[in-house]
């Protein structure tokens, strides 16, 4: 479709949306423009990277489909609230989109939309939701049968500070409604609801030592796309950090319900954010880390086979990013170039594990990301038969 | 003075006044009056003792002088806040006063005031503060050198439940003010201003198990009055209750300096208090343990001695009457009688310790609070020269 230069429009300029646009700007294939609310947040960074910036409120969607209009690809790197909204005024635009913006609401309800409109766009396109996505679909259509995939991940600071150990490496209210959101796995083929929180396990790690793994509602679209009888996804912290969450939770500074505070209806989660999250901010180039494990159990060709793919990428000092920018950013500027090159262009709102699916494609996100400097290794195991 | 029966006044029908209203109104030597804001508690009280129950706004000193004034004795269990002003108003009305009411100012300021109108006010007499003064008043007098004193003390269910394992058997803002005060210990003839809540350590107690104990500014008075060049005392929950607090005072959930919640101010205190007070409130019925444990060193006669007082006192189901209440109310009645049998007259303003001093009268306080089921095991030992 594009021939020469493509215009990206990547929309948030946050910390994710910054490597986005760094990551294409770097590329002379690509025309970028940032569109933000927040002025000075443009204003960073069109000093330090090639990008044409716009200031816009976009928590209103026809300036979205005005924007997006005008380009050939958009980029989704917003707050959670404005994902569902934006997804349906770039469809609107008719443009292909590749978003990250990690929205509560199922995006797959305005996938109609989009094959009316012959748009393809595909959410959740991180690192999980994103490469674990990927990653899974590509295992379950390995696989035959696929018994069983495990996803574990988190986004770590390296300095360990008490009591949290731990900094908020994307929107911290996201962070806590992690932390809230009952998790669903999948048992023997049924949908299991578990407690966010809960069946705390700790896991070894080379490189980051022992982490505390616990369940999250982290599978997402994987729970009905993928026909796998056993699949969870849990977050990962350092060691004793779910267990402040869960006391804080039970006290019920999380809770949304306003309590009365001298005649004054109060929401406790609005005092603990104004609290807490300014202890969550990274310092200035405080490097993080990001480590996930995603481990596949079933049978390749009649062999009892085990697929895992494990990622331990660190803060980048040369570019001043952060490894969660890095590792959630990329799969989703990969993902508008092969959007830009109708590599996969069918018509529709898709998780990612669907571009998994498709042959090659994984491998290719993987060679690009290794480019960048994101590896993810992968290893093929037969253990004995169960 | 007073022949034939004396009339008290308990200022306070909560938890502890109504132990001590309990305590006197058995005796026939007293009739009783308890005055309170609350018309439910008086009438509680009234359905289930002999008292006679003025409701009233005690907040009001002008009130408390004209009550006390109709009254031969008066015995204080009110809210801390009200301390102060309570005292006054007593001295005012020249009457002899026993108080627990644990205010956070220093009662001792109105001691020239009570030497002038010849009225004599026992105050912090209750268990700690109160029988821990006069356990270490006493030590300090019989050891010579006295060389160092310890107070350990803390009031807790019996029943242990994620993730606090405490109710609070008193108003529970002055369990948190107790958590966030720093601490005055003195080491070494110096007073040393300590975290609260710091220098957690692990103690075994008979009947009871293991407890952590940490500082609180639980001294008051006897950093001032007894010459003792080591001192401390430290406060005792199951362990793990004291790391929770720390996390909770660390995010600012203890502050009083007001945020910003949407434009508007809130205080973190007044939300924590309102999300955790009830899950800080006894079961009715609900079993507590009050543990104390007060050792002196020093020498006696020029041998090397050890005194060691051991409380251990629970739930009294007979009277439904909790362990703190007891501990608490029980040596302010005992002090109160002494008052009106002037025993004990002196003029002023008084820390327990003073009377603690008295020949004859901790002896007596031990005697007393037996004779209603307080057991204090008291025992002398020699340790090997240090």
């Amino acid at each position: 479709m594009v021939r020469g230069m493509a215009r990206a429009l990547v929309l948030g300029g946050g910390m994710v949306g910054s490597a986005m646009a760094a990551d294409l700007a770097a590329d002379p294939a690509f025309e970028v423009t940032v569109a933000d609310v927040r002025p000075d947040s443009l204003e960073r960074l069109a000093a330090s990277i090639d990008v044409q910036t716009i200031p816009a409120d976009l928590s209103e969607p026809k300036t979205v489909s005005r924007l997006a209009a005008d380009h050939d690809v958009v980029l989704g790197a917003l707050a959670s609230r404005l994902g569902l909204n934006t997804l349906r005024a770039v469809i609107e635009a008719g443009k292909p989109y590749a978003d990250i913006s990690f929205m509560a609401e199922d995006p797959l309800q305005l996938s109609e939309l989009a094959r009316e409109r012959g748009v393809t766009a595909v959410v959740d396109c991180g690192v999980a939701p994103g490469m674990s996505n990927m990653t899974a679909g590509h295992a379950a259509s390995r696989l035959d049968p696929c018994e069983r995939i495990e996803i574990y991940v988190g986004g770590l600071p390296i300095v360990r500070r008490w009591p949290f150990q731990y900094k908020a490496p994307f929107a911290p209210a996201d962070v806590l409604e992690e932390y809230t959101r009952p998790a669903r796995v999948v048992e023997h083929g049924t949908v299991v609801v578990k407690e966010a929180l809960s069946e705390v396990e700790l896991l070894d790690f080379p490189g980051v030592g022992t982490l505390e793994a616990f369940n999250t509602d982290g599978l997402r679209s994987l729970v009905h796309t993928l026909d796998v009888p056993h699949m969870l996804e849990k977050t990962m912290r350092y060691p004793g950090h779910a267990e402040i969450m869960r006391v804080l939770r039970h006290v019920g500074f999380f809770s949304t319900e306003p309590v009365d505070v001298g005649g004054r209806p109060v929401v406790p989660l609005e005092v603990t954010s104004a609290l807490l999250f300014p202890k969550w901010a990274f310092d200035d180039r405080e490097e993080d880390v990001t480590v996930m494990r995603v481990t596949a159990v079933g049978k390749e060709r009649g062999r009892r086979t085990r697929l895992v793919w494990d990622l331990l990428d660190r803060y980048d000092p040369g570019t001043n990013t952060r490894s969660m920018s890095r590792t959630t950013g990329f799969p989703c500027t990969i993902m508008a170039r092969l959007l830009v090159q109708k590599r996969f262009d069918r018509p529709g709102v898709h998780p990612p594990e669907v571009v998994g699916r498709e042959p090659g494609l994984l491998e290719h996100f993987l060679d690009e990301l290794r480019r960048r400097g994101v590896h993810y290794d992968m290893r093929v195991e037969h253990p004995p038969e169960a």
